[in-house]
């Protein structure tokens, strides 16, 4: 090779070299390009709003604006086609499908009218309609307190700091029907200024104290949980107020919980039938979860029901909360590489097992009151009773802390079953200590059986005016609500076209 | 800049890329080496034989010399310093922990022993000394068939071949104690020439036919489960012939393998206190494992069980079969990045749920065995006794099927518990229907239980004479098996110093 060709060669080889570093070098700096891209489009939403909002805006709309894209996805929160799929309706009535659980809530509001959730958009809507919170013609009237609106909605805050929170909740429903009108939106989760993460109400706030958590500094992560954990958790009323409390004194756990309500005597109702003293658990979704494999692997609410989505060089968390099943490719795919139907088994399989252990539940726990209630007729007194009715309770907490949670099956599978086989256990204890009582005052066949097998006839049996109660709420939906959102609308509460 | 310069700079840049290049590409080279390497080291391994094996070679020490690496992981399978960190003992009696067991197996062999299993290198030690093989002092003598061999030992396969199948199954134990003398070895999982993992055991080839698989070309991820699934799994004697079949026929869950033995009309014995007709569970570690989500992942049983090592060059698979969790930086983290501490804490917590569960269940199920006794004593009827003796049946299939399962309630915690519940759930309907008869036959009530607080207290309970049994099987250990082996290496059947 002459020395031309050689130092040609050279030449060649060098510019291919210079070449590939060029092209690696543009690609990497496109990445970069795509990352600041990203944090730049936040900072500009941030610096370019349209419209200025402070303090505890509860008017959804408003925020619109500012946030096209979040409100966008919140508003497809009333879409409940996704339930439809699997149910045939966008409400199931949970009651029409197991009889038992109007047995089980006899005495109690949840044994009228009982129905699969919605989403976030109906929360207002819903409260109005369903029969638990009956059909007051005045403000004075019952038969719930004021504190049934604390997670229906942003008005709440806004209400809280202007009346004060003992204040809040110590009125009647009824009283607030013209002030909390907005559905669960903006400013129960964001500041309204910088759109921050913040915790609005106090139970929350109140519950991590009392459980011992210390709340400064609380890391984004975690919020991107508790924003949700202020609502989708246990709670109770106190008797006296209707102040509402996080059962958390004694740790997250059912057991902790019970032991709060047992040191306190807590009851929420005396069973119509069996007398039992009975804690109506609410939905402890966030307890259950954090037992769960994904809570422990950092994997907060929002990573699955709010994820990302990519629109041009914006991404943004969707606000359509609902199930991650709706859109496995964003959800779970995110970590996990198994197709969509592996994924989608994975979540039924476990809800399946969980089933069988809670269709025992029901069924012996439904028995153990209707046995109770005949010991009772029998002439059985306080003290034979006694046994029969701690075990209906602690049966009866176990099964409600597990079904009333949603998606518990799933968030924490083996904890799940565990609090049902606990309930179960306590079920049949139940049933086995009125059969000594029966058996001490006579009685050792078979108690007789009413016929529960349609929500009708379980409503019957537990004594339910269920036309009565429709004719009072149709009444009441069609003359007290548009009398509440009409003077809302004049106080300038609700600017909605919708509902 | 001169012309001369620009050259010079151009030179300096085009060498810089060109070395970086080549550092590149040199490091490529020793990953694809290193890869190759691997290769040839398995090629070389079977390419340079020191011995040549053919056949069923049951004595394992033979195989030393061609694998020292497998042999001597093998070998640590003696060593159980690992459970005695958690037991405080090599082996833990389990009896002892839970006298409740005792009286569940009343009438049947494992409520006289029961101890935490040991390694591989044990299986011969220990089926001499089990209490559950008695002290047969001539070879026709029993209690046990010569299936209870079945899984001890690489001497199986041999008999098996030179016997026939069934010829070999029909025998007592005792008459083949000179003949299996090798523990737990090559010749169970590799053919001799090979390597290759094998099935040796026709009751998995006649269980995987019966379940509807088709045998032909299993992947070699499967074959490194269906090694282990040779015996880890359910599986029962016939009561002629002693032949073992898996009972796959309706599928590999709990339900299906009851319904199978429901429809022969099979029990492994009548319950001494009870009269119930119960199904003794063996091991279903492979079909518990399989509806966990480590196997619908694709993960084996070697994958944690038998983890890679790398040493110098080779990479091969530890032998030293044993709990994961005694090397979880080789077995759990090749896919979890969690801390040992935490993945380990995962286990526990599974356990833990689970034998919450389990603690329900041996007290109920133990009751209601002693409270049958009692309702026979009090003259109930077969009829009478039917349902419950069933419940009690079911109850213990499904307790048995998930406790004598090997690490179930980590390989598939959902359905462990689910079992379990299922189990809970029988156990107290049992009570309630023997309450029930005992009722009608005039007692109303509670049932006197005996004191069953130690394992001692529990086998006098149950009519267990236990001192003649220690004293026969020490005469049995001191006498009869120094005689077997010495003949089995008279006849070249067994090379171990060891032992």
């Amino acid at each position: 090779m002459s020395n031309n060709e050689n130092r040609k060669m050279k030449s060649w080889v060098a510019w291919l070299l210079f070449f590939v570093t060029v092209g690696i070098v543009f690609l990497l700096g496109m990445l970069a390009a795509s990352i600041t891209q990203r944090r730049a489009e936040v900072a500009s939403i941030l610096n370019n709003k349209k419209v200025n909002i402070t303090g505890i805006e509860s008017r959804n709309e408003i925020f619109a604006q500012n946030y096209p894209r979040e409100y966008e996805s919140w508003i497809r929160t009333a879409d409940t086609t996704f339930q439809s799929e699997f149910n045939g309706s966008s409400v199931a009535d949970v009651l029409e499908q197991r009889p038992e659980m109007v047995i089980l809530w006899a005495g109690y509001a949840f044994s009228k009218d009982y129905g699969t959730p919605r989403g976030h958009m109906h929360a207002i809507e819903d409260i109005h309609h369903t029969l638990r919170t009956g059909a007051p013609l005045s403000p004075d009237e019952g038969p719930q307190p004021a504190t049934c609106w604390t997670c229906k909605s942003p008005d709440v805050p806004r209400l809280m700091d202007s009346l004060g929170i003992a204040e809040f909740y110590k009125g009647t429903w009824a009283s607030l029907g013209d002030e909390v009108v907005n559905p669960i939106g903006c400013a129960d989760c964001h500041e309204a200024e910088n759109m921050n993460l913040k915790i609005s109400r106090p139970g929350l706030i109140e519950g991590l104290k009392n459980s011992g958590r210390n709340i400064d500094n609380i890391p984004q992560q975690e919020m991107r949980s508790l924003a949700c954990a202020q609502c989708h958790v246990e709670y109770y009323f106190t008797p006296d107020g209707k102040y509402l409390i996080f059962p958390w004194h004694n740790g997250l756990t059912v057991e902790g919980s019970e032991r709060y309500y047992d040191s306190i005597r807590f009851a929420d109702y005396t069973h119509k039938l069996s007398r039992a003293p009975i804690i109506k658990a609410q939905h402890p979704d966030y307890e259950i979860y954090k037992t769960g494999i994904h809570a422990q692997r950092g994997v907060s609410c929002a990573d699955c029901h709010m994820p990302y989505i990519s629109e041009g060089g914006v991404k943004y968390s969707n606000h359509q909360i609902r199930s991650p099943l709706a859109s496995i490719n964003s959800t779970c795919q995110v970590c996990h590489r198994e197709s969509e139907e592996t994924l989608r088994n994975a979540v039924y399989e476990r809800q399946r097992s969980a089933n069988e252990i809670r269709n025992l539940v029901e069924k012996e726990l439904a028995a153990a009151h209707i046995e109770a209630k005949f010991a009772w007729e029998r002439g059985a007194t306080e003290a034979e009773m006694e046994e029969a009715l701690q075990l209906i309770r602690q049966s009866q907490w176990r099964w409600d802390y597990a079904v009333a949670s949603h998606g518990g099956s799933f968030h924490s599978p083996v904890e799940f079953q565990r609090i049902l086989a606990m309930s179960l256990d306590r079920a049949h204890k139940a049933r086995f200590a009125i059969s000594k009582v029966l058996a001490q005052l006579g009685h050792t066949g078979d108690v007789p059986m009413p016929d529960i097998s349609t929500k009708e006839k379980a409503q019957a049996y537990i004594g339910l005016e269920m036309t009565q109660e429709r004719e009072a709420k149709k009444e009441f939906v069609e003359t007290v609500v548009p009398e509440w959102l009409k003077k809302a609308r004049a106080n300038n509460r609700l600017v909605s076209r919708n509902y």
